[in-house]
């Protein structure tokens, strides 16, 4: 999928919401546990619940590692099932992974040859041989980790060298081994006063945007600060998705927070002229 | 194991080799390719081969993961294995993770509760809270990247803000998250001119070095420059041991390989009087 496919998407459907399946077994509704793969049939629910209102979803890969060879598997059905059900909808593998390159390699491997995988978030501390393995694959990305969410983001992301601070360096370098067209970067709906700055660097990249909800960042100031002529933005909920219930009901708690998300993107894009 | 314990496997050994398990299965000998789970055949016959000469091991997680949920079956069997036979040994998950706090729990939980791993690497753009989960298990280390071995790493960790380095301010500032009994340091070995600025800021800390070998560090720099009262220091050889012999005999020229290494540690041990 290129960057003209992605904004087709999100004008036909409205939306540039990213679904985060961060299935933590512990949380989801306790009748599933007695399923054969309870957090594989919670994600089918929550994937059938709420794909009309969304254009990615992004299972984070701790959430399965830590069910070992089991969560492994349950990731891998999880991507067959959205691949087959919903070909267009973007995949996105939250890993944060990133080694020197022979090991990169296989981590690409991993989730675009072994998975189908549309994207991979990669932390960029490496550097360029740990990136590029990711960029060598057609039709997939690399997200490179920029300015994060988190409180720690304010450890080392604004290591400031002569004015610049690390994540513009990040930028500005690692913008020039891809396109617009592989490579994403992560920039934390907490930090909506920098995306203008960003936006100075990356005019036209998609910026992948977490943060937004349970983290208290604020999706208007994102979409006013960060949209470009072709939306360029993916933003991110989980939990207060996936987790906004847990009855029987909770797939339509889901696709009503779902779709409240994607009727305020609506209303963005419409101010943008974009839909 | 503590750094105490570390050091006394150290001396018993005259050895502070780290073995890495790069297993890529398109490398091992083909004979192997037969069984059943011919990765850890192969690591089997390794471990069993060139315990003697190490005091560590270290799968790297890319080259189990890019098989899937059989590949995490593999490391979980080869972590069991080391454990059972080899106690005494250090076994790091060369993961590479990190993400925000409940995430890296998650992590935390995959490498330390489900397998019995003793370290995990980590990588420290995120910040403080990607990396405290994994400080919090007891006798378990968290080894952060700081300066890395592969030519990426002059993309970044060179960004100097006043004079002070990214990796220096990620060695000056992650340091009063842990102790040196719960927190080591990834120092490329290509780095070597680097060590005496580094012993400057984490005198007593071990550091995890990587690049000795294929990657062109030299072992006798990094014992000068790098080596502590406790030794302070894990040297990592992977695909020199591993892979360097692809017949029947590969196990018996990989121990050779392994006590070449050790019989050169046991000389810089010995000129600074710690065996």
């Amino acid at each position: 999928m290129d960057q003209l496919q992605l904004f087709s998407n999100i004008v036909r459907k409205r939306s540039f919401l990213c679904v985060g399946l961060d299935s933590e077994i512990d949380k989801i509704p306790s009748f599933l546990l007695k399923l054969k793969d309870p957090v594989f049939a919670f994600n089918r629910r929550i994937i059938d619940a709420t794909h009309k209102y969304a254009v990615a979803y992004k299972p984070n890969i701790a959430f399965y590692e830590s069910s070992g060879a089991n969560g492994w598997l349950t990731l891998e059905t999880t991507v067959k099932y959205i691949r087959k059900e919903y070909p267009d909808i973007f995949i996105i593998a939250d890993a944060k992974r990133g080694d020197i390159g022979n090991t990169s390699r296989m981590y690409a491997k991993a989730f675009f040859k072994n998975m189908q995988f549309d994207a991979v978030t990669i932390a960029p501390y490496m550097g360029e041989d740990s990136v590029v393995p990711f960029l060598s694959y057609e039709d997939k990305w690399a997200i490179l980790l920029a300015l994060t969410s988190n409180k720690g983001a304010d450890d080392f992301q604004y290591h400031n060298e002569d004015g610049i601070r690390l994540f513009e360096r990040v930028l500005t370098v690692s913008k020039k081994w891809g396109t617009v067209n592989n490579l994403m970067f992560v920039i934390g709906a907490t930090r909506a006063e920098m995306f203008r700055d960003i936006r100075k660097i990356v005019p036209e990249h998609f910026l992948l945007v977490p943060g937004v909800g349970a983290q208290g960042g604020s999706l208007q100031e994102v979409a006013k600060y960060g949209m470009t002529s072709k939306c360029g933005l993916l933003v991110n909920s989980s939990r207060n998705i996936i987790f906004a219930d847990n009855s029987r009901n909770f797939d339509k708690v889901a696709a009503e927070k779902a779709r409240e998300m994607q009727q305020e993107m609506e209303r963005y894009l419409a101010e943008k002229n974009l839909v």
